[in-house]
């Protein structure tokens, strides 16, 4: 399997950590893509491999042998936690899936903010400070609300942590300023001790190479 | 099941064709949401039931007696296949499962860039063409990367095809300039059928209530 990637992105991230969770290491080919700044507002010219993998033009994608082409980060991480991870990071059914998934799909409105927000601060021009503001609130009702949820975490690493712990890590490496700590806190004690294993340490956010 | 929707929204389109293909209007009752058109660059005042439902601040949202509340379009439309639809929609697994969440991703590529495109067109001050240019770009790459998959498309609607036509059906809503019948021939005559399913009929898309 290739798996298109750059080192900045959390959605890329969240699916790396799946990967090392769930021991896949040797089955994936890592393959770093590079992006200038203005993809922000441009069409920027594709990789012909990358442009093979996927229209949207986003990272992460994954192309499987046989023909298999995902584009989007859950679709990815469903796929390998169903095909190779024997469903231990999502449940395949039930009530505890739709916990997660409702979990999970609080987090995808923080990194869907993150990013949002990242494409509006690369504008040189026409950028708009009420937006900004708009993917910050966002961002921190999206926490607060995962802050009511820590309780019911589950002891082994799933997708719903994962995808946290990436939300969580984004925002300490683009907006720290915001505290999300403070709209968060019983979160962050919980991130405190989930940012140490050594499928977040080794994924570290960094910039993406232009 | 209370389902928060507005008239104009793709990805509310495509929940709504997907309760009336799996006949679950009965157990769903809608809930109209109305937002001023500053929506795209601010926070909005919510309506106390809409904020209870879903952190993000972005429909469709579901809520489920018993505490079960999903946030986004994917989430609400996978619950409602497993649970309540027999998974008629989509495989619970398999490799048919992968082929339409494949076509799904792209779809969300096209729905996600039109969403954007509309916040964009939104802005009276600080508005870019570029960007606007960006997602028109994305949009009609993956409309013609669905148009070498019609072929594929099983006979019974299910999500992938309900996605892509919720997608046609914003194209010719709100931006019928861009004909994306050029870019993908083939699902232009595949939509012209499937567009004529009481599906398709009843929800076509409507301005949004401010």
């Amino acid at each position: 399997m290739q798996l298109f990637v750059t080192p900045a992105s959390p959605w890329v991230r969240r699916v790396v950590i799946s990967i090392i969770e769930l021991g896949l290491q040797d089955k994936v080919t890592m393959i770093q893509t590079r992006w200038p700044h203005n993809w922000a507002t441009q069409t920027i010219a594709f990789d012909p491999d990358f442009a093979r993998a996927t229209p949207v033009g986003r990272i992460p994608a994954l192309s499987v042998k046989g023909g298999i082409r995902l584009a989007d980060s859950m679709t990815i991480c469903e796929y390998l936690n169903a095909e190779h991870g024997k469903y231990r990071l999502l449940p395949r059914e039930g009530a505890k899936r739709w916990a997660l998934l409702s979990r999970i799909s609080i987090a995808h409105g923080i990194l869907e903010a993150q990013i949002s927000r990242r494409a509006e601060l690369l504008r040189t021009v026409n950028r708009s400070a009420d937006f900004i503001e708009k993917m910050k609130d966002r961002g921190l009702r999206c926490f607060a609300a995962l802050d009511e949820e820590v309780e019911a975490f589950g002891d082994d690493p799933e997708l719903a942590q994962i995808t946290i712990a990436a939300a969580c890590g984004f925002a300490d490496f683009r907006y720290a300023q915001d505290d999300w700590r403070a709209a968060a806190p019983r979160l962050a004690r919980w991130y405190e001790t989930f940012s140490q294993r050594p499928s977040m340490l080794s994924t570290q956010p960094a910039e993406t190479p232009q």
